[in-house]
């Protein structure tokens, strides 16, 4: 084999156990946390037919999306899922039997052809961690998601995180009431860049998008305020669909209040957007404000007309997406995350040909006792398997020497303090667990 | 949005509820036992650059990769993985700090452009949970990984499988003994197919690829024998490398006979070859006999030289690939998998205004004691909030109608038995648990 050099695709990672294993319990707080908000799992392959992607994100994310050299120009075209909203919504379109509502989650990689961003948690291969519900207008169900946010970010002990709420309806009548209407995709496509970007850059995009320079004016007096839930309906009680949105916002609200999550999580924010062209309704977006540059935990919102257009029914759904790379990175720069190596608890050593059955018996015994356990596969010196132990960080080192086989004995070493104990082999488990 | 007609990529899956709950537990029964077994978790991009995965698997296997339409023709060119063990050990050569030897397990999808063939687990796109070590060539740790395949297997319930064990220096030391040594490529990539198709077509295969009728000739006559470990050694006697395969497997059953490996589930196989390239010592590959079209369950073998091709130390490596996909089709089939289409335990109605409260706080309740509990999102009529519990096999319904909140209790229903009590919520989650 000829020689390559060794290197990962740019925006894409190799994560080694002491990433992992907190990866992997982050996955497992979420899992736990949807079940039992009464969300099952479902899966969707990674790679989709083009067209089942495009035209439902808008324009610029639809740049973003891979594309596979597989039948180049036909319609079998295909492509790696951007997210895993539409290939959910398009799982939904085919399954016309699912007993409705049907609530899901669903978390594996997506991938995106943007500019990796690491110390933002933005690369082009990432987890998204989904969870929605389809088959209800309730805004129950909305409420629902934002107290699984707050749950999930509580017990990964995230502090400080606030979840901004806003509708699309009210962003709609906005568009409407600034003389817009027509150009609503536009505005909220921009107003979304205004937590990376100043004003300025905004509107200079909006100028761009032939948006009228009266418009852009009265857009930035209203957002710049502000402007509270009762203000905003104050200001804009002629605007029917603003009035609808503000009502779903208030409906949303008043279930917090009787989920118990606790008002200094969650904020009604009129400037928040959400950048994809699919949302109907409530959208939320959760940031840490005392961390500005490390992105959105989660977001998400409702999406109504997302199924009908796969030529399912009119079904109305609503998700949120936890982002997995980007929680990890707030916790890592948050120091949440504790040094962990392995999972393993023991290593037993190997001292050669005589006492190869002995250790090998106690390997098999401590694994049938469900304790994570490790035989050093080779007759190295002591010293070298026990420095292995310290440097991995196995709490435990298990030794049969030749005395100790006389003896019928175990020597079990703490690593930590380094004190050592002699015990028989019915003893052995209880001192390790 | 334009309508577009729903569609799964062909040879991938849309995986729902009732069979995603069992895919869950077999990974999570995996993942336990390969943490038992000293080994921990890692994960690689999907998406690696081209060259990366090109020349170790073989030029049959190198046409079944995915490419992607990026930067095609430089060497920025990029693909999806066809399995782990590459991308893991491109992995290995950019961490020479790794404490060895180093244990992992990596569960992940792989893709690979063959015809898919649903019946037999054979899809495009499919999950592999693979357990590696390197950095050592004790034999010990062969034996392990045969013996995790033993007990995920036996954990699952899977009768009568069995894991077929060979050594590719024997099958360089038949090439050598049939006068063909040069070809020991060819010719285990055609031996691989003799459980898929006849000794003839093999046969054929030969032919073309130019090995001597004579050498043929040898090999079927070898082969079609299924001699065991010591005759093999007795009609080999004068090839030092297949002397020293034979050896490496003696020890190998040596071991699992310490590790209480039964021996009806394990079996020495000359014929068994596995159709990569870059296997170099023991290969293994799991089987169910009386289900001859369900493909193996899983597979893997030492593989020595790969992370040396990657610029590395010549690192030894030893590891197994579980296949979900074949595993979970195999236990449809065998009728191992319980219907079950939800994980949620219990329903809470919704009858309208005067009871939200009480019951979105039951909910919340149940929630916070760790059950399952979903909520009936929408006001509807007793009987359709029944229906949907009944058709989606949840067990419990619980009910807070004017009369229960009067007398501040709440009617719990067994759905299995349509039995009903009334209790107060003190009583609720102990009744449920």
């Amino acid at each position: 084999m000829s020689k390559i050099k060794p290197r990962t695709f740019k925006g894409a990672r190799d994560f080694l156990p002491e990433d992992m294993l907190h990866r992997e319990r982050i996955l497992q707080v979420m899992r736990d946390i949807f079940k039992k908000y009464g969300f099952d799992p479902v899966e969707t392959p990674a790679i989709e037919y083009l067209d089942v992607l495009t035209g439902k994100y808008g324009e610029e994310a639809d740049r973003l999306i891979y594309r596979l050299n597989y039948k180049n120009g036909t319609k079998d075209e295909a492509a790696l899922h951007y997210d895993l909203t539409v290939p959910f919504s398009r799982m939904v379109a085919m399954h016309p039997e699912l007993n409705l509502p049907f609530r899901r989650y669903q978390m594996q990689p997506v991938w995106r052809a943007d500019r990796p961003q690491p110390h933002q948690g933005r690369f082009r291969e990432f987890y998204q961690c989904d969870v929605d519900c389809i088959g209800t207008d309730s805004m129950i169900v909305d409420a629902e998601l934002i107290a699984i946010t707050h749950e999930i970010l509580s017990v990964l002990k995230i502090p400080g995180f606030l979840i901004k709420i806003n509708n699309r309806k009210i962003l709609n009548g906005i568009s409407e009431y600034i003389g817009a209407g027509d150009q609503f995709s536009d505005i909220y496509t921009s107003i979304d860049k205004l937590d990376k970007v100043t004003w300025t850059e905004v509107e200079a995009e909006l100028k761009e998008k032939k948006v009228p320079s009266s418009a852009i004016e009265k857009l930035h007096s209203l957002i710049s305020k502000e402007l509270t839930l009762d203000a905003l309906k104050n200001e804009l009680k002629n605007i029917e669909i603003a009035q609808h949105g503000i009502k779903e916002v208030e409906e949303v609200i008043s279930y917090l209040k009787i989920l118990n999550v606790p008002e200094s999580h969650y904020k009604f924010d009129v400037s928040l957007a959400r950048g994809l062209d699919y949302y109907t309704g409530t959208i939320v977006e959760t940031k840490l404000p005392a961390y500005p540059h490390i992105g959105s935990l989660n977001g998400g919102g409702r999406y109504n007309g997302l199924i009908a257009s796969f030529g399912g029914k009119d079904t109305p759904a609503v998700g949120i997406s936890m982002g997995l790379d980007r929680i990890f990175t707030a916790m890592q720069q948050l120091n949440l995350i504790e040094e962990v190596k392995t999972a393993t608890k023991v290593l037993v050593g190997n001292f050669g040909k005589e006492t190869l059955e002995a250790s090998l018996k106690l390997v098999a015994y401590l694994r049938a006792n469900n304790i994570n356990t490790e035989f050093y596969p080779e007759d190295a010196k002591l010293k070298k398997q026990f420095s292995y132990c310290d440097k991995k960080n196995i709490p435990y080192m298990c030794i049969i020497g030749e005395s100790e086989l006389q003896e019928n004995k175990i020597s079990l070493k703490k690593m930590k303090d380094s004190t050592q104990v002699s015990l028989s082999l019915e003893d052995i488990a209880a001192a390790i667990l």
